[in-house]
């Protein structure tokens, strides 16, 4: 029995080490991470270039490997070339920054826990909403509770758990409220600068702007001081759309009966 | 009123041509995609790096925007750099290789209709079912009609369409389906081998085995020799599981109340 700890803020990040201190507590852990930031790598996995392992051993006692991959190639590598047998747990963070509302698209954090939940294990992302360093404590007490209710109770099949703690002592912390995924939007833009040779080059900008009305998403949650937990799927068909599109007739169209 | 055409396999990439080709039997196009192949790059954007475009123009009158960036990136300058006015259609393609399955996850190709989708506009993504090359052609043929449908009856909010082509001359295609993302597994592994100065490294190997009974899944169809059409959205909250989550009592348990 064991936990996979891994994360996409690569594996010199304090959230990582905080997770992994945290997760010694319930069991034996391994650490696999990037060996570098990864954010906002999506569930890239990475098939045109060969792959790189290497052991780390730091002074604090932390030990683990570090991968020249993707979060997902990290959880795919521990589990498929690495560990002896099946983890009991994946964990993925904790990350430096929120993963809430159209930011799950974009997210390795949640990306190596969807990756452990393809490959048949309870998994986890936990991600603390700070854009520096930040109360660490808080969201490892938390992801201790979760981690021993996942292993307890397991996850149906499909899918995973993604926590979001807000950046606060733990006596500030509203509660623990269970949530959706918001809808955002991004009022992104790009940047335009000129390099020293007078070539451009485009910078992105902008954040993320909640643009839901109902109370229990987890954008709103964690700006209300609360916990967020979102149980999160990958199924991705558009269930609703399904009937409408068949009344389409692309398949008449396409036969040419129809002009 | 413009298309904007991309993909993840590379702005030389033929699928890309084809599909440019075919639009522009609709309606102006505006081209921009990856400068190199991003395959399986998820939904990455690029945060930490500045993005770099290049203006492209070929002999055969092909023209259009190559940028370093991942195809999530491509449609975000494009929209929000490059073009006027926001587009009418994004569409994604002609991949080379299915995007079924699990593999939904994990492509670029989906990924940048994914993006359109979050800028507001109704976006396709759309690959051929082959390894090399393959029957363009029977893509392209579809690809304006389900572009012209799209145009004319919109898509509803948050919600794309995956198209998947076999590859096979037009004649010999059963028809269109309506399909669900297929439940699939992958059987993947790491090959370990060493490089000539002694040093362990791994490519990941292995194939989308599907696992699903159902007739009318995205896998199955394809495998039968129809064209798949399915509609994907990006909604991931895993609902019929939050009543459960609710009975776990996380708050309680975070406030100390439960011993």
């Amino acid at each position: 029995m064991a936990i996979l700890v891994t994360n996409d803020d690569g594996i010199y990040a304090p959230g990582l080490e905080a997770l992994a201190a945290a997760m010694s507590e319930i069991d034996e852990v391994f650490v696999i991470a990037p060996d570098r930031e990864q954010s906002a790598v999506g569930h890239a996995i990475t098939l045109s270039s060969p792959l790189r392992i290497t052991h780390i051993e730091r002074e604090c006692g932390f030990t683990g490997y570090a991968t020249s991959g993707t979060p997902a190639d990290a959880v795919k590598l521990g589990i498929k070339s690495l560990m002896q047998d099946l983890p009991d747990l994946v964990i993925s963070g904790i990350n430096l920054g929120a993963n809430v509302g159209a930011s799950l698209i974009y997210s390795g954090t949640v990306s190596a826990a969807t990756e452990g939940c393809l490959l048949g294990v309870p998994s986890i992302a936990i991600s603390l909403d700070s854009r520096t360093d930040g109360h660490w404590e808080t969201a490892a007490e938390f992801a201790k509770i979760i981690a021993r209710d996942v292993l307890a109770k397991g996850l149906p099949e499909g899918i995973l758990l993604n926590v979001n703690v807000p950046d606060l002592p733990r006596s500030d912390v509203k509660g623990v409220m269970i949530t959706s995924q918001g809808k955002t939007n991004f009022n992104d833009f790009f940047e335009e600068r000129m390099d020293p040779r007078g070539q451009r080059y485009y910078w992105m900008c902008g954040t993320l702007v909640a643009d839901d009305e109902r109370r229990d998403h987890d954008v709103r949650a964690l700006a209300d001081g609360y916990i967020s937990v979102t149980p999160v799927h990958y199924n991705l068909t558009a269930h609703k759309f399904l009937g409408d599109l068949s009344n389409w007739e692309l398949d008449k169209n396409w036969r040419g009966d129809v002009h």
